[in-house]
């Protein structure tokens, strides 16, 4: 399970790179080991191409390093946060992606205004607090923002993203579909104001995506 | 011929890939099998790097599945409705397309200010409803738009593209210049008005280039 | 010396393909057979993924095919004018590059405010007028734009860039870098006016760009 | 030693095309020879398909060529005047990426409104002076620039980026990172006002991420 595991974050930072969600070594994913107070995360500073199951690192709940050979991702407390407050979480995801970054740079909100954003978020993706990497600030800005909302993402305040999934692959994802909102209600923001959709809609559309999309047996 | 379809539709998602029409696995692309009342469309939420001739789902008219192992994709609705409404349609294409999606977002129609888009569209690209998916609605939104429209292609309101075509590889053109000219007016309108271009010479150009373009022997 | 050039104006293609200068069929280089009253074309309406030194298009001057299964490119009368007006010219490059037909909806020349403009175009780039394909009104335009211009790009009128050079190679350069500085003076002018750079600089490294760059032997 | 560098050098070029910093040809890196007055430099002209160890120029800190069949980059005198000016300097990168570009066309510095900005630059990303290629004037420009200040990279007034590092890699990465960041805080600044980050926060961003970020032993 935990080989597995390794596989699966190692291969999930080639979603990152195909979709231009980073740039050198700046963005990261994990994946916490079912049924273990423990998950598997990026080597800090090693390029996405040397990237293998093998430099993965695994740590504790608490972000200490468990097994590897390379330390953790400068983000690891944060990671690890996330993982001892939000249970149901099973991935997480960073990334500093240009566009989400832009709205995070200027601590805006991204309205909802486009069904697939309807579909993934539920509504507006939210801001988090202004936190300095070193201590808990970061994970507690992510989990006090995305506790009760329905967003899976948010936009740390001149930071970047953050983006949680029940599994590694549901996080990146998120990531992906934050940055490919962020862009799009951008681009219809620089000739004029997006047209709003109604709270019931989005609502009736949240629920729908939630619940039919996609194949009906497990993948 | 099903099998060849099944192959055709499969590889035009390449296409929606390579000109970033698509994230995730939010587009896709169906055919109308020739003289029958069926058609081929992507399943429901499968990556495009797991897409092959195999796992393309077979539908009725009505968007109800005849032949796959997997759900069809979420939109079959709104392609059923369109084979059922518009004979001479053989193929549709739906993507989140960026710049589309912009103009779309603030229901705006795109204007005919270059040739290429007097050429491919014979005019502006028109705004459909807002309308939400789970029955006819968007079909009915596309096909009140597009009938009697020199557009292949129309954009629904904070949703995306629906393009049309005699195939399925022409909807996918439409759905590729759709977001080229989305992009490229975009960027014109950002610093400036462009110019217009008179009404009988974008007739002109929509005579000539649907006529006399490409190999006169069919490919 | 033809087979040579097939394959040099065929492969070239893939240079627009790489640097996104166009979207599906809309895009062509030709190439001039030195010392003949002849050239060779991309064919019409055939995509980037199949083009190859045998289906490239033999024209006259007066843009008749000379051989070839396939019909030439329907920009031909455009190249066909310009190597009848221009014998110094032996490559043209046409596109729908996105920045540069942006000033070209607008009708705006792209102003000289980066030393890499100087160095390649001398000056600003141009606006040639609106002209109708059908005829040598295009032709008419590039040759009386550029007559006597440094600039080795034109920026039509609501429709895109055709490029000239000694050579295809040095055209589709000319292709590249108009597009690289449209998109570059774009963005500099979104949040303000860029600097200017005075017309005895702009002299200067046209001037030492034109006769120091580069390898000294010919490649 | 000279043999390693010959190819680390010609490598990183690939970097810049993979981040999107150059075009055509227009952008080089450089790596000085570890306790020797040599630096090896790109070809002047050469594509990025063509470069390999072999072609790659030796120069001695007047940028006089000392070994290659290749003349060397015509920007090898600014390089050669930072490797004599700034003894710390291992690799030099030039590049005229479109954001960094835009923000020194309008001859404006970058604010530092992104954590990641911080980590990197310390601070704000600087202007240097207009200056003409063809003797010392660019590389003094550099060097007044960068001297004391925390910023591997200068935004050359209507021309581009120079980023200077340890090492070439070092160099290249901060000319990736300051496109990034160009990219992102322009992006920011087209919908309103990026917040800003205190002094201190930056201070204390910049000295962690110096110290502590990445593999602790040498890679």
């Amino acid at each position: 399970m935990i080989q597995r595991l390794r596989r699966t974050v190692s291969d999930l930072h080639a979603e990152l790179v195909r979709y231009d969600l980073v740039a050198w070594t700046a963005g990261n994913v994990s994946g916490r080991i079912p049924g273990e107070d423990l998950f598997v995360i990026k080597p800090s500073g090693v390029s996405y191409d040397e990237l293998g199951p093998e430099n993965m690192v695994l740590c504790d709940l608490d972000g200490n390093l468990v097994e590897g050979d390379h330390s953790p991702s400068s983000d690891t407390a944060a990671h690890a946060y996330v993982y001892r407050n939000m249970p149901e979480v099973g991935g997480v995801v960073h990334t500093h992606s240009t566009y989400a970054s832009a709205w995070a740079a200027r601590g805006e909100a991204i309205p909802c205004v486009l069904t697939a954003m309807a579909d993934e978020f539920g509504g507006e993706i939210p801001v988090g607090p202004f936190a300095l990497i070193g201590d808990d600030s970061i994970g507690q800005g992510i989990v006090e923002t995305l506790k009760g909302h329905r967003s899976p993402a948010v936009l740390m305040r001149n930071h970047g993203v953050f983006s949680i999934g029940k599994d590694p692959r549901a996080a990146v994802k998120a990531a992906v579909m934050c940055e490919d909102v962020a862009r799009t209600v951008h681009v219809a923001r620089q000739l004029g104001e997006p047209l709003t959709i109604g709270q019931d809609d989005i609502d009736r559309l949240y629920d729908r995506y939630q619940n039919v999309y996609g194949q009906r047996s497990p993948r």
